[in-house]
């Protein structure tokens, strides 16, 4: 796809200055670009990479412009936004031809809309529901009364098991399984006496769920995930969880059955919540942090960044008496 | 299902009172059941909502019967496990007609009892062993001489490479990859050199294994999933691991080559086990904890809960100087 | 496969002392060996197993060999690494015959060497590249314009996506996905705006990559592995990553977008490394670890390993209060 300045400024609703008819066909950072790359600064840290950046055109706030030696720039108050819009423009995501492969193995009582497009070796079991525009990846399989909503893209061997509902334009990637059974035992004795997982995945619109990022079944009522989430690779969503319109969390995140993330969150990586707690809207948790208790809105954290080992083990062998070194303090304080 | 109060009781083996022709067609959480609803309480911080639960029976101890205003009740002394029986028996899993289905690609030399039901796209490679009762999810893939135990539920897109055998009335989710090579390399003057691979995986009876979940096959020997076994979504279970009977784990664990894990152990989400030590019977490991040498009987955490961040953080710093100030409290001591 | 002692001598280039015509047919650990075996001991720590080993051959250095008993040894100054050489000769990979399996779904404008072999129920879209001797297993899916180098192992159930590049003698594990979308969103007044992630991923010769490890396409750039790099299972590695050669890192490593991850490096599970940092060549970081900062050559440590629980939450509580202990000593010295 090539675009002129113009054409992007106009289609992103910004202004331009410079050259308007200079021909874009990629986006580049500011070292890689060269005259056919659009760039951006959003980042002030980069701005000395300006001065030198070839990109036909930049985009970068009104008072970062004067760095700029390109042929044009786009003006825009929130250039990494910009960005986006425009390189959705650039790349649009391949939509194979509406219809369904030969090799697709298709119960006969599904509801398929002819605008859908079902790649080889897709399963489709009775009961589904696929709206227009929904793209389905080879090898990826549908179960019992599943829907899926308009234009939504489902990748490559993804899962989705009985039950489960997604809204209209979600990305679900590659591995991704939703709607396995929830982690839920009785214990009898020693052992472990499976309880039935018997709610469903319920997805809202606009939502990306990463590849090999697990959304398990409820084990009574429903899993939930609001509008607009974005879930990075790897991540455990337990049975019952509810996350929250607009939150997002990076890789490898786990979330404990029952636990209910507010909206708005950040959430990084390999950050463990337990279950049966609520985490306000608009939290952020750094990596790795542990959440074992509710918590209202802030900031929280719990990792501890590296520092050499031989430092570290003594440090972390004195953490192990730290209860008593806090008794001895105090004792010395009493005794001064 | 519908049954009544009454056949339940019958067929959990515990006492019910009040009218036991009540009709029950499902499971409910206290606080969202209706009058076609079972529910129960088991833990008793949720005492209050039963006094305004509309269950028509509510499963709960003889000691907390007096609240109750449903319909009926069924006595047990452990209410959560008498839920799960009753679940079971509302819920049967759906068990798909016994057969092959056309688009499977089954190899000349197999052994697929005529009760075994394979979905479609299931690929069977030579030498595999698949016993009465076995359902097998579509896309799934069973490996050369791979052997399935009776009642063995496969769920779609699950891969069992070769030589892996599972017992009886195991459960393996989507996604999930049993008997990949384990992580074992040699260094060459700075190169990794591989080392095959060749023992297998041997999972007992009644294990159940989560969705994404690995389990590497054993370097020289197996590695081994005792009886009762319930593996949780994202584990990672290394070479020549061995887990004891009836352990359970949450999510994301990761267990390193050669633990031995006890029987009846409960290890929460995201514990990481190092190799070659072992882990008492018996042991319950908090969320987040790092085993590094083996453990006798016990409960043990090493996690950290969060700290609102501006806090953590100049404790976390600290924390990197925790040995000198051990030193500096020990001088005041001697000086004092 | 069987060979005699003097003939695995022979071929991993060491020597032998004692009955150089002992057929072996197996590998085995030294406490499991029969007269058919070949066992080694590399870790001194197990030499008084040497002693009462069944093995026909052992693997050892010059300086322990007194200590056999073993009808022959083979003298190695690294008998891991001969011992590795030696399992690939009694071992060697099953190799399928060559072609394409008539289930496969192959577009027609593809690339595919005859030598190569694809299984049942792989997908292979267009613009494939496929060299000679390359293996995919089952249910594969190999996207638009992959290529895939000489005598690469492709996995039942492995997901390659659009453009990603395979060196040769890469080994890729089921449930791996490589090539999916990195985590890339711009803000926009509190929802989600995706970027197109056109970068692609980019792999060397004689990589090993873990089953369900994600390796996410490039945002802009490449996401790019060096030759000989190990990765185990459940790895996230993030948009725009880069990792040197001969890295190897265990399970369950997180690795966020931007990171250049150093050459010979040893990174061990659950690390969690953050984006836009650099880790020197020669790195090495213990388990579960947290990098949020670039790391100069050396060995690094942030993970905490277990205490029992009391003692351990009397500890945690106090390292809440580190910082204000820390003035409190600083008080006392001052005062004394």
């Amino acid at each position: 796809m090539k675009l002129t300045v113009a054409e992007i400024a106009d289609k992103i609703g910004q202004s331009f200055e410079g050259d308007g008819n200079v021909e874009i066909s990629k986006v580049a950072t500011l070292s890689n670009a060269d005259d056919c790359s659009i760039s951006f600064l959003s980042n002030p840290a980069y701005l000395k990479e300006v001065e030198h950046c070839k990109a036909a055109v930049i985009i970068m706030r009104e008072q970062d412009k004067d760095a700029a030696k390109s042929a044009a720039i786009i003006v825009s108050e929130n250039p990494y936004l910009s960005y986006a819009q425009t390189a959705q423009l650039l790349y649009p995501a391949h939509t194979p031809e509406a219809g369904v492969h030969p090799s697709a193995v298709i119960d006969t009582n599904v509801n398929i809309h002819p605008g859908a497009s079902l790649a080889a070796n897709v399963v489709v079991e009775a009961g589904a529901v696929i709206a227009n525009g929904v793209v389905i990846g080879a090898g990826s399989y549908v179960g019992r009364d599943v829907q899926i909503g308009l234009e939504t893209r489902i990748e490559p061997n993804v899962t989705l098991l009985e039950g489960v509902v997604l809204g209209a334009r979600n990305i679900i990637h590659s591995g991704a399984v939703l709607g396995a059974d929830g982690f839920g035992f009785a214990n009898d004795k020693g052992s472990w006496v499976k309880i039935p997982q018997v709610g469903r995945v319920i997805v809202g619109d606009d939502v990306e769920i990463g590849a090999c990022t697990t959304v398990d079944r409820g084990a009574i009522g429903d899993t939930r995930i609001g509008n607009g989430v974005k879930l990075d690779n790897h991540i455990q969503v337990g049975h019952n969880v509810t996350i929250g319109e607009h939150t997002a969390m990076a890789a490898c995140v786990g979330i404990a059955g029952s636990a209910n993330i507010g909206a708005y969150c950040n959430i990084a990586g390999d950050v463990g919540i337990a279950g049966h707690l609520s985490i306000a809207d608009g939290t952020t948790l750094t990596g790795k942090s542990m959440v074992t208790h509710s918590l209202k809105k802030g900031v929280y954290s719990s990792g501890l960044p590296v520092q050499e080992t031989g430092e570290w083990r003594k440090n972390a062998v004195r953490l192990r008496r730290l209860n008593e070194l806090f008794k001895r303090v105090k004792k010395l304080e009493d005794n001064s």
